[in-house]
């Protein structure tokens, strides 16, 4: 509270939105041009350029040139062109139209490839939906506008830090400094894999709103927003996934097998997850969840049928974010899209049971949360597994929701309003502990080590860098609103918005 | 009533938890092995083991296998290529990149059909959204967390039923035993195929749920829900449709013609819409629709806007459903989109302007009916019907859809809260007889007396086995809530949830 | 309010809905049958014929026919194939293969394009969803339900005004009389191009409603929804794009640069805007908006995370907007999308921004537009700008937008409900504009000019014939609800239904 006197609201509002735009800007400056000037024909070029002189037979590059399709865009342009071309270039009349299938060819699998990455990440952007109507109905009326906020401007704020700094981080290739240097290269690939990696950061940092909702002031929530999509996200990314450009991670050869995380269990969710823990302890319980005796109050969501239709949405999502994951036109799509719905019934099924069995009642917000339990669970092996795999991995992901949500209540004492320590968090874990059972032909002590290694990794990182940066923010621009904010509703404290006006007064029920 | 003495909630939930995740393990131990193993590289082995000797002039089936792709899948996988290789390969240096091609010619169209059937399926999936919320929104508030519990499982239930059961049923080949023994093949495909069948099941469920709305007991909607994905679509479904791989189900090739339904205008819509029929006829009216005098009175739904974005998420949903039942990458997908649209379009201004004839006003909860009864209409005859016949098939349903849901209220008395039985099971019929005239290049009386086979055999199938469905389930787990559970609303009674709360009294009308 | 006594609402509904029916059955028969009828074969026949008889070394065309695969269908049908041939058939035993090569390749780019174009059209369907929910949720609860209503209707009678006659205006070819002709030919890529420019149309209705909401007779808005569609989008649109078939729009060619608008930010949103305001104009404020003294009063919206999620689907639908307007399967929609979303999410915090310095507070609704006012921006240039640019035009957007609201409101005195006058027409203004300055190489002022005049020719259109629309509407069918049906709400008065019951009075708080 008292930071915030030091730092009015609007001085800090202005002073972060001309530091993040000025970094933005200087670095798309810096980094980026390459990846918006190089063609698809300056690629072609380089491969023609490398064939040897002898194989065209009198034809000049250019004549070559000429006859090859108009656009022409290689992954990886050198070596099977060559090789091909070896064979082929034989003095037959035939010989054009092969070169120019061969191209073509290839042609086809980039731009498939091209198609369905960015096909999945728009179905991937479709989860910031989901995940602002599942925490706005499941917090009340009073903070529902600031919930939409905040998940409109992690979204906006992430594409703009994860544009600037985030991906450079990710994906920086081995002989290129740490920051700031992007090496997509030019092609439209680079830009559809930066999009799929786009709204894979900003779901980050979406999954921690859920866990500090209701009593967090704006301005912490937009720095803190940009600090994951920019560092946190990105660092972690990069050590598990970081070979998907040039680079290689270091998780990803640990213990000599590796750490497996195939879309994200953890590199995502448990990453989201442990963030929302570190900022639920910092920034304490809303005001009225725990008595006197510290025992848990419940504070029923405004709308449960908007929850459950933003679940519906996040299952849609998912659909994007683990067959996409794949981010090849390849066909394994199918298979990653079966096994996720698999275990997304399964999670939703056990979680209902489960809570049907604890507490006499099927609840529909552990319903919601079990099926997204089961869904985050099956991404770190959802390529692998089989369908006994998935059926358990969504299972007992389901069950693991229920208990672990009461124990961070009950015995925690942690107020998490909408669950997503336990789902993104436990249930993540869970699922990146569960490839070493359910992803591998025969168990190995040391695949299981090296998913315990990313998993513990990842949990210091991501609590660690969080319990700094929260405890930054509070000491700072101030991480919680004052009591009476809190009290009237967010939305009217903090955006001078009500949610809901005009409604009949009920007269039918 | 009595029933629910004998079988207390609590026992019957878990019973039934445990016999289906059981018979589902059990099953998927027997049957799906074959699906999650083999891979695309064995398929292409036997299809290159398939070749005469000679063609390979000297060199061995393993140096053939090393010049192509190393991942290669067919659909198809015998006849085309051997044919092909024959005429190719004959000494000729280009030969070997000859070969490369055809295997990734028809690797494209593999992974093209696989990609269109998944996102089809997708959008079908986001269907089960737009049930929950046009359902929740024309129905009362006190049922609207009832309602979304109900469409979450159907779909996490029928995922797990069709898995385990319904698949098998409906596709087994005919040197399979009818039970139990998955014939999809090994490939992505397989997969690809089998979410699109999965998607479409549950679609049927979700569709009853409808019918029933606001006084089914839970428990009892879970074990109808799962015997509908499990039996009852699967089996008139591999009538209908079996040879979809490698059946043939009788009423494909009746009368000599075949019973034609492209996209499921009876085996989806009206089978769904005819069980909805059963269920409202055993479990009878809701609490105060009908007065003394069998008057029925307006139970009006309590969130419109809600139940509009529904039907708007349907009509996407649709563009999968119909587009996406070629499940097969070959371009037909845009005329069907065209026509799906167009037959919508015309169904919404048809029903808007019979409502406002009728009754002096615009009415949107039957517009909204009006655009779903058109594209329940012309799914039938989809892919083959002109501008013309989509126009009026639409129409006509947009009309009879208005006129069929008060001839159900008013004359036969039944209560159908969302009007589903109107525009699934009556509008299905009409366009399942619409292929009759709108769907061939010149009437034939067989081709119409097939169709009216189809859609009896339909009626009586779904109608009698509901009869018997929703009748034993009433008598042993129960079927209906009771009076008082349906008075307080089946949210607070059967799920401890209130959907909404903290709305602020209307203080700006 | 006299010509709503001479025009009873009845009989205008049934001679509406007649004419339109009757206009669409006459002109489909007219012009559609080619549409309908031709197959991709007889395309393909029509390229073998052109080939000169004597590259067929004694093969008849009916064995090269037969030699081909059986669907075989290319979008420019002559040309390319022609001169393959000419260099292939040779009498090489491989020569069949190679010809079906080239014929498949030219297949599998014609399916992608096709497949694309369809899914980008699904999309920007659901833009109506979008709309639809922003609109309400920026209204008041008791105009939800008419709200809905017209976004139900602008479509489906946009879907049949398009048909009918639109999209012969936009794409009529130089050889064509003007009217009521098709050209697309019989093509499944025909189809595809039409469903795509069909939701295109529809969105430009859409975007009209929000600015005469709450105010506006159901009856005018039918009609004027028709006229849009049908001829004021459509031949504004043959002017800035009709060469996307065959013809030359004279704005493409004027100043010899010509008018660039590569997605619509005057082609769709401009003149959606400026027709919006000419609405707003003709039909005056709603009752109370003004006070004496003509200070505007706020009427805030009635479901604001409603509208958060509207904004959200119309940045998923932008992803279909702005990179399916390639229609091709290039892999070019990548880039595009890219600079889409960064346009939104520099809007987003601009607007955010400059509303929290001027108001104090980071209004939701000013958000929203903001982001929507980035994507509409960002139209123009999207295929040709960098990320400087883009970061740019999105950021202006973002501040124009909440600063044009309020002088639209305040010194012009005019009442646009939900700010589209401001994010459609000023926004789509400022991107056609910007395209000049970050579009091209190096700045030119010819450039300049034609954008000038494209975007001066988009006003003078759209608000020309829109004042001459709304006020014959006015003076003839009725525009304007009367005093007591505004004040009860469009939603019983029009419709006789309320959008909303059986809310619990709220006792949480």
């Amino acid at each position: 509270m008292k930071s915030r006197k030091l730092s009015p609201l609007f001085f800090n509002t202005i002073v972060c939105f001309f530091l993040i735009s000025m970094t933005a800007f200087m670095i798309a400056t810096a980094a980026l041009p390459g990846m918006a000037t190089a063609s698809e024909n300056q690629v072609l070029d380089k491969a023609i350029a490398s064939y040897p002189e002898a194989l065209f037979q009198g034809k000049s590059q250019d004549d070559i040139r000429k006859e090859l399709p108009v656009s022409g865009a290689y992954r990886d342009e050198t070596t099977p062109i060559e090789e091909e071309v070896t064979v082929i270039i034989d003095g037959n009349p035939a010989t054009t139209s092969i070169v120019r299938y061969l191209t073509d060819m290839e042609i086809f699998q980039y731009r498939g490839d091209v198609l369905w990455t960015c096909i999945a990440a728009f179905l991937v952007f479709l989860m910031q939906a989901g995940f602002a109507m599942v925490e706005a109905g499941f917090t009340r009326a009073k903070n529902a506008v600031n919930i939409m906020m905040k998940n409109i401007m992690d979204f906006c704020m992430g594409t703009i830090a994860f544009l600037a700094v985030g991906f450079h981080i990710m994906f920086a290739g081995p002989g290129e400094s740490l920051f700031f240097l992007g090496t997509t290269g030019a092609t439209q690939w680079g830009f559809a894999f930066w999009l799929f990696q786009c709204v894979f950061a900003a779901t980050t940092a979406t999954i921690v709103s859920g866990g500090v909702a209701e009593r967090t002031k704006f301005t912490g929530y937009l720095a803190y927003s940009f600090v994951i999509c920019a560092f946190i996200y990105p660092t972690f990314g990069s050590w598990a996934w970081g070979s998907l450009l040039d680079g290689q991670g270091w998780l990803e050869g640990v213990l000599g097998v590796g750490f497996y995380d195939f879309a994200g269990s953890t590199v995502v969710h448990s990453i989201g997850g442990w963030l929302a823990l570190a900022g639920a302890i910092v920034i304490g319980p809303r005001v009225g969840k725990f008595d006197l005796n510290g025992k848990p109050r419940a504070i029923p969501g405004h709308n449960l049928p908007f929850a459950v239709i933003g679940g519906f949405l996040l299952w849609l999502g998912w659909f994007g974010f683990n067959p996409g994951s794949t981010t090849t036109f390849d066909g394994n799509l199918a298979r990653i899209a079966v096994m996720t719905n698999i275990a997304g019934a399964a999670g939703g099924i056990a979680a209902m049971a489960a809570v049907w069995f604890s507490f006499k009642k099927p609840d529909v917000g552990m319903t919601v949360n079990g099926f997204l339990a089961g869904m985050v669970a099956i991404c770190s092996a959802v390529d692998v597994v089989n369908i006994w795999g998935s059926l358990i991995i969504g299972a007992v992901a389901g069950i693991l929701v229920v208990y672990s949500v009461i124990f961070i209540e009950r015995i925690l004492k942690i107020d998490d309003p909408v669950g997503c320590i336990s789902v993104h968090g436990v249930c993540g874990a869970w699922g990146t502990l569960a490839y070493a059972f359910f992803g591998v032909e025969s168990f190995s002590s040391t695949v299981l080590m090296a998913q315990l290694i990313g998993i513990g990794v990842g949990f210091a990182w991501a609590f660690g860098t969080g319990m700094v940066l929260f405890i930054a923010i509070k000491y700072t621009i101030g991480l919680r609103a004052t009591r009476e904010e809190e009290v009237t509703g967010l939305d009217v404290s903090e955006h001078g918005n009500e949610a809901y006006c005009g409604f009949p007064i009920d007269s039918h029920a």
